[in-house]
């Protein structure tokens, strides 16, 4: 099958058929979507090396047992993290932090933009019939805003800003403000921002004096520049959520954060469930940040385009 | 009088008498401390010029108002934090946070390695008659401790680590420990570390394989490279208290923190009553800490003292 491969260089090649393992489903991929840690994969984030691709829908088309074949036809989606099942971690429920887990396209293990993907059924999340392939394809990155609200108890009269006008900052403010918190999304870029307004959410432009002392400020910038832009921003002994990751380390105003005892709480992958019940019911709607689909054959071109500055979320269809 | 000023370089210089404003106190410094951070003031951390000083002990000589007439005489130590009392901040009880205070000897304002220092009653606490000076000098670091216990439930059964075996690490785990907790402190200076096993803590060279995996890591190294190694040893969805400022910004892998969803709690000067009751009680005793003491006029040497490697703490005698 075709796959789009980095192994130093981002081709898309021909890749040996995927069989599913004991416990596991073959997938056929209907769309998956390039994110930024995908980008920062191909700049040497991770040191990862195979199939690129971790949000991604698709139709089950065998299971390796007997007992899973009530999955084979139906639509899903895919937790990303594959945990060993019996560490101290694992048995304690946090199988996402198994210390010789996989993670799909990201951490040994081949990922979702491919004609065919493998997962164990333990991983699969059907994906609700009102929620079309478009939408479902970001259950995952929604999933990873629901992760704020799974660690972070976010009062109904807090004062918030999402900092960061990217695809995963545009998805955030829509999960926050649920919470009927002051929220206002941070950003440089006015087609961006006039997204975010169209949704009703509340934006200003970085240029503007944005107002500190915020109670919680949630960090989507993707940019080793973020943090401290968001420590000037948040009150003293308030929470700066920290979700970008990048090839590198930033230099850090440490002192700033012990000065004013402030909790920066880093977050990852979060929550399926909330993420495609939000996306089914429309209190969340990512289509809007749809640049491009691409066929798989075109993916190199894809992945370039994703890069492109203002260009917000680029999807394959493998089937194309 | 004669105090410790660095005005770019470190002197012992005359000031001008100090007198006490409207609701101030007028108090004769008979220990002060030199702490790490004066040793970082000095090498342009926080830019600040002027007397040195922030941890001490006195005795009220003379008060602005009547009202305080009663506060004469007693020996005090004092909060460094002056908030204008005014503010938003102030108002909630965030006096220490206050955007505009002056902090002693740190910010704005002159410090105690001098004869005398004045500072707000409201900012006075009397120190127990079971405490002498050399124990009552520390009540200020040793509030620095209980504020990771102001901020963060330790539970009992919690694995806690506290990384550095400086001054303020054997304090820290002295306070800590007082929880229940499974609690090893890591350094690497063997002295420092055989002064925490005579009182009971458990302990643990850096050279030596740590295990990872702490429900709580307290960093407290007051090195730029404190933050990453606590990171190596905390597990995922734990917590990193960071303790440590010093004069410029370091590098930090801020990935590692997003991944394994770490919480990274700043955390700085905190409640002053329970350090006075732990030091009066002998549940926190820092005496064995104390590697000399100095007469005011040889500060500069004291200082230099203190900057000598496997040094603790050197105290200044004003009176001498």
């Amino acid at each position: 099958m075709r796959a789009l491969v980095f192994d130093g260089a981002l081709r898309v090649l021909d890749r040996p058929e995927p069989r599913p393992s004991p416990g596991e489903a073959l997938i056929a991929v209907r769309r998956a979507g390039i994110c930024n840690t995908d980008v920062e994969i191909a700049r040497g984030y991770m040191g990862f090396q195979g199939v690129l691709g971790h949000e991604f829908v698709g139709e089950v088309l065998e299971v390796h047992d007997e007992a899973h074949r009530a999955w084979v036809g139906r639509r899903v989606a895919g937790e990303i993290n594959l945990g060993c099942g019996a560490c101290a971690r694992c048995l304690a429920g946090l199988s996402r932090h198994c210390k010789t887990r996989t993670v799909l396209g990201i951490l040994g293990r081949d990922g979702a933009l491919a004609e065919r993907v493998t997962l164990p059924v333990a991983n699969l999340h059907a994906v609700p019939e009102a929620l079309d392939d478009d939408g479902a394809v970001f259950i995952e990155p929604v999933a990873a805003c629901f992760e704020v609200l799974e660690q972070l108890k976010v009062e109904p009269d807090a004062r918030v800003v999402v900092l960061g006008d990217g695809k995963l900052g545009l998805m955030l403010a829509q999960v926050l403000r649920a919470t009927g918190c002051d929220l206002t999304l941070v950003g440089k870029h006015p087609r961006k921002l006039a997204l975010a307004s169209a949704t009703g959410v509340n934006t200003a432009h970085l240029d503007d004096s944005v107002p500190g002392d915020a109670d919680v400020v949630v960090e989507a910038t993707g940019s080793p520049a973020g943090l401290d832009r968001a420590l000037s921003l948040v009150r003293p002994r308030g929470t700066l959520v920290l979700k970008s990751t990048f090839h590198g380390a930033p230099t850090v105003n440490t002192a700033r954060i012990v000065i004013d005892e402030v909790c920066v709480l880093g977050s990852r992958c979060g929550p399926f469930a909330p993420a495609a019940r939000a996306l089914a019911a429309g209190r969340v709607d990512p289509r809007p940040l749809i640049d491009a689909t691409y066929p798989l054959g075109d993916a190199v071109e894809a992945f370039a385009h994703a890069q492109r500055p203002g260009v917000l979320k680029v999807l394959i269809d493998p089937r194309g």
